[in-house]
């Protein structure tokens, strides 16, 4: 059974994000000045075989580990879902 | 009242994706035979001062036509919580 690993990785807290500070000031020259901070990320999308979503969940968190994620600056979530309800949900 | 925007932005289906293909690559070399397909993309977090969440996710959909997203070659979804959830929750 197919399933779609999605992993979002951010900088930690304390580490600088110049990007994200560029961006903010970006949207306050395109008058969003609602926009009070802005950080970012990167984002993977991973399709995965395995028998079950726990199964698939215990390899996405390990590839997480080894080599997504770099944990000295970076934090990360990530989840799983069958293929079958990404594919009617787009 | 603040918000938490949350965007992720891939790559359309036709656009290809060296980059993912090598982390595909990478991680069949570290035994990860179950990582069939691998898409990579952008994830922004933006901290909205709206009265309500209908408001920010108005907003945060503007930034990201006007600026975060290029339609042409990418997609995105991207959603709004309450500041304080994220906080508790983290």
């Amino acid at each position: 059974m197919k399933f779609l690993g999605k992993v979002t990785v951010t900088l930690k807290r304390g580490v600088f994000d110049p990007q994200g500070v560029t961006i903010k000031n970006a949207l306050h020259n395109l008058s969003f000045r609602e926009a009070e901070e802005v950080r970012t990320g990167k984002y993977f999308e991973v399709v995965i075989e395995a028998a079950n979503s726990t199964e698939a969940e215990k390899k996405l968190s390990e590839m997480c580990d080894l080599l997504l994620v770099n944990p000295v600056i970076e934090r990360h979530g990530c989840h799983v879902e069958p293929i079958e309800e990404m594919e009617s949900a787009t």
